[in-house]
């Protein structure tokens, strides 16, 4: 944000690299069309939309996003994720629907930089990977199911499998049958293509690179292939994508939605927001570590967020970085993001001159094409690695799926959310305590139950092997009480914190309520190894300023203290 | 669950004590009756509900409950959030509301018994405590606000304080100047009665006991007093309680709600089951441990359900553990779950006998007594000590109050909860690793960075201080790269795992990515010192099974069979 020209521009070595990332700039423009014209269907969009979205936020982010190779724009889990935020509010397509989807991409945009700015990075490590993968499962799920109309060339809309199912019962007399027989063959076509294509190749000896980008154009060829088809056949049955005005998408402003929908529609912002840079910053990271390069996820959350921004002024939708199009940059050779600015160029000649070429195009072939790539983020094999290593995150898995196909996408990643959230809190709720005695003579103080060491009938010595937090604290004075009863000659408690890097404001209270306890039936309760850092930031509450107790600098120095002499001792028995 | 007879009624305690009991039990049914009345009224229900819900509810705990002196009824806290979850399905007091809200009764019931049987009791310890108590502040502000309109006497129904006083700006032409009288005087009987009272009678020597308890009677008092003043001065502009039908709460079914319903119903059900369940634990908690007595949540959860399902048929509305019952239940000497035996045959027989003593209580003296309550739940010193303690708890404080007040009690709750367990991962997602290194000749391995020790050019040992779960795995990943990258020499690198407990699923699959990785760049990854139960559970998993690395028992191990032999070190050299 400080400088007005970023790194690799400043750093040159786009001069060095400039050819070849022009070579992938123009290869990504191209491979990226029948996506981009996909997703914004799924997003119930004019496909065109999707070219729009693939340029202005393309050079912005080109311009400060943190990563040299990702590059970015539409996506399918935050397309869908968008449908249905505004289901509710308007209609698909109409023009409220398309003003409303910019000013989604307006909010994404500014959560975003606000994140950024509240260096907020490290939200990209907030799901577990059980869950976001049952997440992009259901979604992919939802979005095939979805897909379908347009391969029956129906008229259904919907949010939850069951109510797609319950329309495609209704409707079904209405089957196109040459929407039908194109879309099959196309989702055929694409998926043997993305099955076999690369290996077939690699068999014929073509080289690795050459073949995975020949193997990502095959979908160019197919919408080409079946716009000639529609035209020179003369299908006018079919629902195409129509007439495209040429040129560069207009400046516009968002519409602002109206008050009662403004809760709904910033919660859904959220959690599109949440999905696009966990999503994209991973992308973003892994291909930095596979580039010897570092990650900022601060700098990245602020390119996207501008990006998003800009989305939103120049007829676009809420998009992110992209798998498969950061996938085919790489492999194209980008070196820079000079190798985006080519991709935006490419996409807006394309738009300016060749915007008829889509005409023809018919929405079974697109939507075809959106089933094959959702088909390859169904992720069942994580559910199977999960039930093989913890059956909480199996059972994470599969609560978020169900919930994301019977409640949708947004109830479903909270419900997931608070279940792996949940599993985390039950794991620490009941933290290890420890009663210690003194090892012979030495300073060393261990287990009872697994050393041989002395205790002392009236001091009861708890070391606590967990950080003290809220989900734990009534767990702990639990276990005190346990073992103040079990020993009726307790008079000094002393709890031993060299496990401890932070006590929560919950803890504190329940310390210094504990401690009032145990006053009232006469014994004391002491603390003792006190971390440094701890220290400095108990130094100045409550808890340590009220402490009517001992607080010693090591276990040794309390029992020192608070054993009985020889004497008492003797007088005891 | 598995036994007919409670343990209380074997023990025969109550043999010894019946007497208390039935003093205790008396006197809480006669006290409760002005609250219970209120936080009807506060639910949107007539107030006569009130009672019947101390009814069958208060004997089916008595049978199950988990605590011997804990007493359930209508709360503040639940009957606002029941109120505001049904406010948009059915207009307050209409006949669909109060089957709705019975049917709200029988979910929360369902889902607390659910819960009993999953062994969640451990769910008490979920929300910290500035989250709980801005939650429990915002919900008194929103009470004391919309009681106004009892003690002004105007028709405004709203959920957030915005809709409130857009309501009074509305309607203030309309105030009833004989409620607001009654309404003033009450709250300033009440408050001062609450705040000085007990002081007062101790000053004039009355027994601790008998003080409190004479206290908690004048509410009681303040309503015949208000009754007795509108019969005598014929005042029929006041709105007031109305002809009660003598006798029990009929056997009722609940109303089933329509589909589109459901979802938000539920919903609302699992927040009032949650803040129904941990007030009613942390009360029932505490007052076993004055008492020296255990207590079991999961009982707690079984009792509370069985209570609130029993109330969904007997025109009741979701309850739980009051405080100030409990409390008055303790003063007044309550021994067993005799005392609510008791207690509810009290209120049965002022239904049968008494119920036309109602009739001219006015709405304005039951509000003022849900106001004065309400103010007595505002806990602003929490702020303070948030403030004091820890600056991330005061924002979750703040957060959380403006939330309730802007947003509801439910959005509020949501945001608060999501804000403290962000809290909670931002603490430990940079966990601390020390790179160490051998203590002289000995088995001790320690931090390079705080004692001198031997260290090699090709080996890395990394200790790791925390758990490894999802919200750390992505940082343990960059830490571990940023050693590698900062010794150019290493070859192999060596985790220890002397302070891990558990790696989830997540961090399973990042240790194997990062091997992968490594090996990439020639460079081993190990393991070392796994905990015994840790190697137990992940034995059977692909990390284990398919790593290609050591896995080695002790550090010291590790370094003797990585570190280069002399021979190499010469030959390096």
């Amino acid at each position: 944000m400080n400088k007005i020209i970023p790194t690799w521009l400043q750093a040159q070595t786009w001069r060095q690299s400039w050819r070849q990332d022009m070579v992938a700039g123009v290869v990504v423009g191209i491979v990226v069309i029948p996506q981009s014209l996909g997703y914004a269907l799924l997003a119930g969009l004019p496909p065109v939309y999707g070219l729009y979205a693939s340029i202005i936020p393309v050079l912005v982010y080109a311009y400060i996003g943190a990563s040299n190779t990702q590059a970015v724009g539409p996506v399918a889990i935050t397309a869908i994720m968008s449908a249905q935020a505004l289901a509710p509010f308007a209609q698909a397509n109409s023009s409220l629907y398309l003003g409303l989807m910019a000013f989604m991409a307006l909010l994404v945009g500014i959560m975003l930089v606000l994140a950024a700015l509240l260096k907020l990075g490290w939200i990209m490590q907030f799901i577990s990977r059980s869950v976001m993968a049952a997440f992009i499962t259901g979604a992919a799920l939802l979005i095939i199911t979805g897909q379908l109309k347009y391969i029956l060339g129906l008229n259904v809309q919907a949010d939850t499998v069951w109510q797609l199912l319950w329309g495609f019962g209704q409707q079904y007399v209405h089957i196109n049958y040459q929407a039908l027989s194109m879309g099959l063959v196309a989702v055929l076509l694409l998926w043997l293509n993305r099955r076999y294509g690369t290996q077939l190749l690699q068999t014929l000896s073509v080289n690795s690179a050459v073949a995975i980008l020949s193997v990502k154009l095959v979908p160019v060829l197919v919408i080409m292939a079946a716009s000639s088809v529609v035209y020179y056949w003369q299908l006018t049955e079919l629902k195409v994508v129509g007439e495209i005005q040429a040129g560069l998408p207009a400046f516009s402003w968002p519409d602002f939605p109206a008050w009662q929908q403004w809760q709904a529609l910033l919660s859904a912002a959220f959690f599109i927001a949440l999905i696009a840079f966990i999503s994209s910053a991973s992308i973003a990271k892994s291909v930095a570590l596979q580039r010897h390069e570092s990650f900022d996820a601060n700098q990245e959350l602020l390119g996207l967020g501008l990006a998003n921004i800009s989305a939103a002024f120049f007829k676009g939708f809420p998009i992110t970085g992209g798998f498969s199009r950061t996938a085919v940059n790489v492999e194209a050779g980008a070196k820079t993001p000079l190798a985006g600015v080519f991709s935006a160029v490419t996409i807006a000649m394309i738009l300016v001159f060749a915007s008829s070429s889509f005409k023809h195009l018919p929405l079974a072939v697109l939507g075809a094409g959106v089933i094959v790539a959702a088909s390859n983020l169904i992720d069942a094999k994580m559910l199977k690695l999960a039930w093989y290593s913890d059956k909480s995150e199996a059972w994470a898995y599969v609560l978020t799926l169900c919930s994301v196909l019977i409640l949708g996408l947004q109830v479903g990643l909270l419900i997931g959310l608070f279940f792996s959230i949940a599993t985390l809190i039950w794991r620490s709720h009941q933290p290890h305590v420890a009663v210690v005695g003194q090892v012979g003579e030495s300073e060393q103080f261990r287990n009872v139950q697994r050393h041989q060491v002395t205790t002392w009938p009236n001091l009861l010595l708890l070391r606590i092997d967990e950080n003290l937090f809220f989900g734990n604290s009534d767990s702990i004075a639990t276990r005190v009480w346990q073992e103040v009863n079990a020993q009726a000659t307790v008079k000094e408690v002393v709890l031993i914190f060299s496990a401890v890097n932070h006590i929560d404001l919950s803890s504190q209270l329940m310390l210094q309520q504990l401690a009032r306890q145990l006053a009232q039936r006469g014994i004391g309760l002491h603390l003792a190894e006190i971390k440094g850092f701890l220290m400095d930031t108990l130094a100045h509450t409550p808890l340590i300023q009220q402490w009517r107790g001992n607080i010693f600098a090591s276990t040794q120095q309390a029992a020192h203290t608070l054993k009985p002499s020889i004497k008492e001792l003797e007088y005891n028995l």
